[in-house]
């Protein structure tokens, strides 16, 4: 039995899934992500007929993108879609294919798939963080997916946790992304590696310490190599306290960790819960929240979408 | 018609009031709070016979403290009742009085009847912060009372806002409410005091910079102190920068700032809402969350006492 379509638009490719009630994926389809309106939007149709010999006529369809995203499916403007701003997606593409198509972030539609069918099965109150080149999440409270007045909660990695820390692309100074992300823990490395310092990890990274990324501190770090454990270290605490902070404002059961740091999730685990427990409020006096990393994968937004639209 | 019963115990008096549907107040009692956990349920059980007159029998009765209180009624601990710990005080009062008795943090208790009957009514995603001595708050969230897995939410004080800040007596550096606090309004200006600067402000604390407190950066800024203004708005960029972090994570439509300083709301208002603008993440893409005072004043905490004792 096929249940909903869901679609989620990153900044270099298409992921279209099809999914039974319980998010166990029947088919999928991908397609590069094209630039400009128009096109994006005859990728997405193209997609949703390439998935279309396996489903249901007016099965329901869910599409997530990154960027700030209304409740009404206007994509206000998004990192990673340059030249794509204020596209009313959900009215474009749903008067192409002729029914109501729900659009969200795609951060809020992989909270949304691992709390449904994901690693926060059954868990009322937790916080999802999605930790890639930028930050983003969901939030369930209650039993219930938070939305936000406008549809934008979740927008994590602008939190800021060092008003004088660095500048961030965004413009504001020390924004938690810019210490707790991806690109975050390459910097925090390159940073380190001036005037010969973490040797190991700089000749992984083939000898220039400017090209020292995620993935060599990690390797490094797996590797026994004390200077890079030290940087995992440091990443680490970076990583707690924004979960820290977020515990403050909402006490979730658990986090759901994802995004393409859940791939060295064995070697920041251990950290981020030794530091999460130096940095929360009156720690002794209340259960931790349980950290887990994400179990959908890449799948997770496209996931989201499809289970989001058919919640509708 | 009486509705409901709620006590709030501060830190040095106890405030009981009756309210009716709307929260509007039918009676109020007053007693001194006791040092110790005998004595703090004696009292409850005055307050509650003091207003007793007036209510029916079986009213639904609520008790807010400030401190963690578990889902079940249990105060974990206060940084406001030396000596009261583990109380089970649901569980106490409730055998006292024969009857159910709902306990709950006090800022939460704040939070929902400024939501119910006060600056926030109809307003279905909105944050309550409660500037005090301390900042503590709560979270409505698409048309509900955020309790969070263990009833914690709302301590937005202990987000830290700048790991290498000044420690805060919870054992971190750089929580919020060093900064955006009473007690941080005063250390922002005992900071700026040193080597006679701050004149106007010292000369109202009696010439002493020691002794200077937020009331009398407060007058001065009034009185047009071009000094005292500028520790304001030093003092409003860190309360922005903690409403911006909100903002990125919940999204919501409202702030409502309650607390002792928000006798100073014309003061603040304005410089709050500019370093907001300039603070949050893609200012220009989205509406920013009107930012009104609390309406309820101190009687905020027992009226939510009630009105939630009422609800369950």
């Amino acid at each position: 039995m096929t249940f909903a379509l869901g679609v989620d638009v990153g900044g270099t490719k298409c992921l279209g899934v099809v999914v039974d009630e319980d998010g166990t994926l029947v088919t999928e389809a991908r397609r590069p992500t094209p630039h400009g309106d128009d096109a994006l939007i005859d990728t997405l149709e193209e997609i949703v007929g390439d998935l279309s010999s396996s489903v249901e006529p007016g099965i329901a369809i869910g599409i997530g993108l990154p960027g700030l995203i209304t409740t009404s499916g206007v994509l206000r403007s998004s990192p990673n879609l340059p030249g794509v701003v204020e596209l009313d997606l959900a009215g474009r593409l749903g008067a192409r294919l002729d029914r109501v198509v729900r659009v969200t972030n795609d951060a809020t539609a992989a909270a949304f798939a691992e709390w449904r069918v994901g690693a926060g099965r059954g868990v009322d109150d937790l916080v999802m963080v999605t930790l890639g080149t930028g930050i983003g999440g969901g939030v369930v409270a209650g039993g219930r997916l938070v939305v936000g007045a406008n549809g934008f909660t979740g927008e994590f990695g602008h939190m800021v946790v060092d008003p004088n820390g660095p500048p961030c692309p965004c413009g504001r100074r020390g924004c938690w992304e810019r210490y707790a992300s991806g690109s975050g823990l390459a910097q925090l490395a390159r940073v380190e590696a001036v005037g010969r310092r973490l040797p190991n990890v700089v000749a992984m990274a083939g000898g220039d310490a400017a090209l020292v990324r995620g993935e060599h501190v990690q390797a490094a770090a797996r590797a026994g190599d004390a200077d890079a454990i030290a940087v995992v270290d440091k990443f680490a605490r970076w990583v707690a306290l924004g979960l820290v902070n977020l515990t403050n404002a909402l006490d979730p059961a658990m986090f759901v960790l994802g995004g393409g740091l859940a791939e060295g999730a064995d070697l920041y685990l251990g950290p981020i819960q030794r530091w999460f427990g130096e940095l929360l409020y009156a720690p002794h006096l209340r259960p931790h929240p349980r950290l887990a990393f994400a179990e959908l994968g890449a799948h997770a937004g496209a996931i989201g979408c499809a289970l989001l639209a058919a919640e509708r």
